[in-house]
């Protein structure tokens, strides 16, 4: 029952309970203060994630780059004493288990978004949408691909994962942004909206191939059919059976009686096709969305998103203030592949959104729809964290892509207020 | 990032998904089994992890015995493969990530438990009930103790263990009986649930010497007095300076305005108690336990007892469904320490709590407060899972406490029927 062969139970939850002591201390910090600045609360758990981490702060420090120990740890070692622990047994021990307890929030994240989403409009989202949604995710995935292999020299797999993390733009983010300017329920709006929506889709899908490809570490072109299909034919396979499953489920869950039968049913659902998932190679993520997507048509959609939001107020967190933590945004300072990689994603984060508007009819304030795809967030951390756990992100490259998430998050607001404010003056 | 050397956290994470998955089927189907049965439905995630576990199936089997593997990780390599990692490095690294998460799921329980606890009513209960609770704790507690080194020769450490895991009435499962039978609220109801409040109470604080001592190894008076003025104390002085402070981190939740705001600040407070107990040698359960007792009394009591309603349900079943399935039945087939220990321990249990009717007046149902006393539950687990994590507890003691739990829990209810029934027919 040790949890290694030298930290025991109980000094592992010690450290681990002081370590979510930091992460939520972190989150709400940062969260509160963006929320004051009328900017996203993510961005704030990301940035406060990056002051505590490995680039600043050294307070919390995950095992992966060269550091063997933390403040955290020299903290417990001050005040508790780590008997005849070493300080990296105890380090590696601690670090793994808010890892896997960080992928397990981007799980609960996922399968929330999935909850959210409305797999009716998903379907009901028009031709326009549609081909705003896929430009948008094929301009900025060949660009950035395109671009880090030819001008940068970097390697085919984590060029394309890294190409690939640009995809998605947030739907949280864009939809606050609209709100908040008025513009919701506009025409613009609402096409923003629709292929924010499938561009998730589509992004998470191509998370689903490129991780699938980098497990072998080869791009041949046998493998990105084989994995397209493979999660082209999940999601549908999920959503189609699931469909025809959930009924039952529903009446299962509605004959239990005792606490938690909803939440554990969703859940034992939702990890079955997230082990699913991740044994035919794609990721469990995908699994997860596919499930709260399912669970989104049922009549217990409301209950469950009620009785997943403190479980997901609990676990997302260590997510985003971790991926902030592992990213060293020193390596950014670095000549050749540093701020020069950075800018360039940037530049074609924000360049390939952009683009969307040259589809869309003039009648309608195009740029504003361009400026509306831009914030990137969750799904972009998502791949973040895939990349640099499979080691397929270089530090320079994950550095990059927080500065890509801080960026369009930052300057989407703002310029959003802008394009619309001079196009129809209140 | 690596968990360890050799499991990925993708892999790990594939693992603990597919462990969640067992632990959930198991806690619901034994949970509405009991609950059909009329019985508490922990009893059923009890049984049901005995199946699963080492016991019986080897479905889910965590690192500690001498086993190495199970068969859901022999179903991960069938369905999955793990690659290049070898069977038992998963095996441990699941089993460890699945051992702290149930910890942290007693944390979170004791919290709650803390938080459905009426501090005021605590100091109320009168002096007829704080007999009942002290004649209950002592009696089994030295029974237990100087019996398990009297007859069976059991080391004084174990043995003090074993001897205080009997202390506590599980007040849930009591609470719940006395509804059923309809006296909650006749005098002898309410002397149970005092006493078992309070009794409550002292088995935490029992517990949290008893760990200390074991830390050492030694039992000496200066520690032991040590140990308990530190838990009374350190429960005195949390809730003390808890309930000056309370207002205020009150006054502060309201003053924050992003998603989780209340859940993860009481998490804050509630783990940095824990901290500190941990830190002073005592238990963290302690330290939640006391941030959910200051917290009941805020107004922020009904709100955060709804939020931390779906993360108990997620995390409280790993602990119960993890504690059945480590224990071995198989050695009470022992000859010489097996079922005799475990009969001996489980009459000192019943017979520990009858007792306590010597000291209600005979114009009451005194048996009736025997019985109701009976049950063991929660606070007895955690002993047990404690126990077996620092290595204190013999592989017979820990199947002796299960036996206990189970048979307190069982017997309970009909006697109380039948004793409530003698004495006032229908």
């Amino acid at each position: 029952m040790t949890a290694s062969p030298v930290v025991s139970p109980s000094l592992l939850l010690t450290a681990v309970l002081l370590s979510l002591v930091v992460i939520y201390l972190t989150s709400k910090a940062g969260g509160e203060i963006c929320h004051r600045l009328d900017l996203p609360p993510v961005l704030g758990e990301l940035i406060g994630g990056v002051m505590v981490g490995v680039s600043l702060l050294h307070l919390l420090v995950l095992p992966g780059g060269s550091a063997t120990s933390s403040w955290l740890l020299a903290f417990m070692q001050f005040t508790g004493g780590l008997g005849s622990v070493s300080p990296p047994a105890l380090f590696q021990a601690q670090g793994s288990f808010i890892d896997v307890l960080a992928e397990l929030g981007v799980v609960i994240l996922l399968f929330e978004v999935g909850l959210q989403s409305d797999l009716q409009e998903l379907l009901r989202v028009g031709p326009l949408a549609s081909l705003v949604a896929v430009v948008g995710v094929v301009v900025p995935f060949a660009l950035g691909t395109l671009g880090l292999m030819g001008i940068f020299g970097v390697a085919t797999v984590p060029a394309v994962f890294a190409g690939a993390a640009l995809t998605a733009t947030s739907i949280g983010i864009t939809a606050k942004v609209l709100s908040q300017v008025g513009h919701l329920n506009t025409q613009e709006g609402q096409i923003i909206l629709g292929a924010a929506v499938l561009d998730d889709v589509l992004g998470i899908m191509v998370l689903a191939v490129v991780a699938g490809l980098a497990r072998t570490g080869q791009v041949d072109l046998y493998q990105v059919v084989h994995l397209l299909i493979s999660a082209v034919v999940f999601l549908g396979g999920a959503i189609f059976v699931g469909r025809w499953f959930s009924p039952y489920l529903v009446a299962l869950i509605n004959r239990l009686r005792t606490r938690g039968q909803l939440l554990l049913s969703a859940f034992v659902f939702a990890f079955s096709l997230a082990y699913i998932a991740q044994v035919i190679q794609l990721e469990a993520i995908l699994g997860a969305f596919a499930a709260g997507l399912v669970l989104a048509e049922t009549e217990k959609r409301q209950e469950l998103e009620h009785q997943v939001l403190p479980v997901a107020d609990m676990l997302v967190p260590v997510f985003f203030v971790t991926v902030g933590a592992q990213t060293d945004l020193g390596v950014l300072t670095q000549p050749g592949l540093g701020l020069g990689v950075a800018f360039f994603l940037v530049a074609v984060a924000i360049g390939g959104k952009l683009v969307t508007a040259l589809v869309v009819p003039a009648r309608l304030n195009r740029l504003a729809v361009g400026v509306g795809m831009m914030p990137r967030g969750e799904v972009g951390l998502v791949f973040l964290s895939i990349g640099s756990a499979t080691h397929i992100l270089p530090p320079n490259l994950q550095a990059a892509i927080v500065l890509v998430v801080i960026a369009t998050t930052l300057a989407a607001p703002p310029l959003l207020r802008g394009v619309f404010a001079r196009a129809l003056p209140h």
